[in-house]
């Protein structure tokens, strides 16, 4: 049968602000990346949504991030590699505090915003992340984009990776991301992303911005939870997957 | 044989920033506070100090503090308990990573500054701390004053407690601190924190700054390493004590 | 004829993170205080409000406060009063710049949160905020509760002072107000709200919480912005005012 | 007569940090650099920088940065323009208020760590950093490097524009400065840096890293204050270029 999993960034706010509907998104994931505080989630947010995701049998994951609370982490900064290794890793650590004591683990690592979009291509940036991986934990997953540096250096350092796709986001013909800012690069009609989601879990392809039909093999689909309608449009792809018989379950 | 264990504060620069002579003071002392982002200690000096301290095979405990990185954790803050308890935890589970990297433990938590100084009487504060620890590790001593609520409480939830007595600090004929800003509240004079520190190590006595000898029974000695002469200070307290025949090493 | 000020909270989101509803707010107030980027308030929007505030005649004023993103400024804390002086310029003064650029000035100080609850009674940080604002500029109005020690601080030090009420928080006979937490210390009955509201901008009295009629002379009612239905219950609010016969205008 | 300005960096502590003697710097330097508490800088040592620059005469700039206290501004950092310009004038705004209180203005400003590097040659956050300056008042001098996309820009906008050279930096044969990291690329010998100083002040002429005499005309010397020596190596400076008949001058 086949499998697939689907994250989605949660708990996103900060003290007085709120973001994300984690109550609401825990019931359609069944992978939950946690803001550990560097761009989003405070410690009682945090402590809130492993609790709930526990609760839930939500898998937790660190998403880890720049420094950067004024900018979302969605700034891209040059850290220096034992900075942000160290960075990385204390994220991990304040979130494992709260899996913990909800009775679980955290269980993968997936940096956001302008980290992730840098260690896609930044040799150095990847590897400190990897680098801030190992030092919390050398069995955690890696999950990120195929064929990022990220995975390959985490795959490399005998990390487990785990790769993702964007049914709300326009691909090139080279299986990358069209770059945000670009028209198109986002797919806003809910039914066309219902339908994307479908192609990508169950034959791995999808159309591409160019009308082609490319390969895209990922055991994850990236749900975005901090807009309109996200929620609704989340529940609606996972009702897609099971009706067409595929299993929305956390990856191994 | 009597058996004293010496406590400084550690990594407690930020970024470019740096306070404490943190190799020398590691060269003294047999358990180490490492500040855990809060007040001071960013993530690469936390990993530092770890590893440093693991090295000499020097303890590592959490200096938790109030969120407060503009007052050096200085300012006592009302902050709700739930939130307390979350930021204690998130900053133990920080630093418990690069202990584990460095091949040990965080094993014991002592609050800093302002929060040190609130959880002596304020009991809702100290059993947030309390909470804190709990959700961490619900077998991590906790560091703190003899008498404080913090230690009473922490008692009461079943943690172990260390109590600690300060040489270079004036106290009441109650046993408590004459409050920093009365004058003579601390004690200034080398010779004078040689002599007290030994009387506190060997007889649990020190003498008031009413003049009158009383009864100070601590486990721990805490020593500064902020202030010009700390560091030579710290070490004439630790070679007086080992030539009276005192073990310095940290508590069991 | 009687003439109120309307006033309340803008521009308090923080990067990505929004909370205030400012352009539908700023068609209903005539004062706006606008967060400076202590407990809320990036630089871009705070300039946006400023453009915003000055396009419809809408007077800016600093809303000051501690530093602490993390607890939106609502957690007292033990700023001394030389930092807590200085805190306050920054901010004015960063604010002023964006005032200016819009055509206007900063023309009043309002302290938030947990620093306008303190300077009620506490005399030193009162007197620091006095300080701060003399520093800044000698001629700003502070807006805050009449009988309050900020209010008599200030205008022993010469600046203008502004008195304030408000229709959605329960009064003491005494004509201070019943603290938060208290059962009933929020008015939420919207209809409730608005003949308070009118009552104490015609007569200058309001039914306290005894039921007592008890007078509060207030040259500004303060609107709340952040809760659902806050801009409705503002316009409500306003309206009632105007179609009573009084000026709803900026104090002078 | 030959008159060349001398800046330094100052009041880059933050709370119970310090960094710069600025006590000292402020007897030999005639503009001082005030951090603005983006990359360091509290607002009360920000006024009291203020206050003792304006005792001695010497002119405040605003040294603005990116917004990262965790990295001391040295980590470029990809802020859209519109919020850079935003807290560009947010920071000179509050200099201004210390500045005025001390009798005097901001009168020059000039960008901190990876910001000043990137707008030597990024035109988007160069134009972004004139913007902001634009923002804050339309007549303030510029500092910068010459050729530098920054004193391009601020040219075009009809800003006063001010060139600095370094004395202690190396310089490539085209007259810009030889990235640190290479190797050279700090002059560390302090009679080197004295004779450079007189060459670049007298002559506008320096000895590049190749050995090839190039002409760098500069209006200002930057001094550095955060090494050990620095200030000596400061004052010897200066005394050599007032020996030589060289008048030690803020630009006019």
């Amino acid at each position: 049968m086949t499998s697939i999993d689907l994250n989605a960034d949660l708990g996103e706010g900060f003290g007085r602000w709120e973001l994300t509907d984690d109550e609401q998104l825990l019931s359609v994931v069944t992978s939950a990346n946690v803001a550990c505080g560097f761009h989003a989630g405070d410690a009682a947010t945090m402590r809130r949504v492993c609790e709930q995701a526990a609760e839930r049998g939500v898998r937790i994951g660190a998403q880890v991030s720049y420094r950067d609370l004024a900018g979302f982490g969605r700034r891209a900064m040059d850290v220096p590699p034992d900075e942000l290794a160290a960075e990385v890793a204390y994220q991990i650590g304040a979130l494992e505090v709260f899996a913990r004591a909800a009775g679980t683990r955290v269980s993968y690592v997936k940096p956001h915003g302008a980290l992730y979009n840098r260690v896609v291509h930044d040799g150095e940036q990847a590897g400190a992340v990897v680098d801030g991986v190992l030092l919390a934990d050398a069995t955690l997953p890696v999950l990120g984009l195929p064929g990022s540096r990220l995975l390959d250096l985490a795959a490399k350092a005998g990390l487990p990776t785990v790769t993702e796709a964007f049914a709300d986001r326009a691909y090139t013909d080279g299986g990358t991301l069209v770059p945000r800012g670009q028209e198109g690069a986002v797919v806003t009609d809910p039914d066309t992303v219902v339908e994307r989601s479908l192609g990508l879990a169950r034959d791995g392809v999808v159309t591409a911005h160019s009308g082609t039909r490319i390969e895209v093999r990922a055991r994850s689909l990236c749900l975005h939870g901090d807009t309109p309608g996200a929620v609704e449009l989340a529940r609606r792809v996972r009702e897609r997957l099971t009706a067409s018989g595929i299993l929305v379950a956390a990856f191994a």
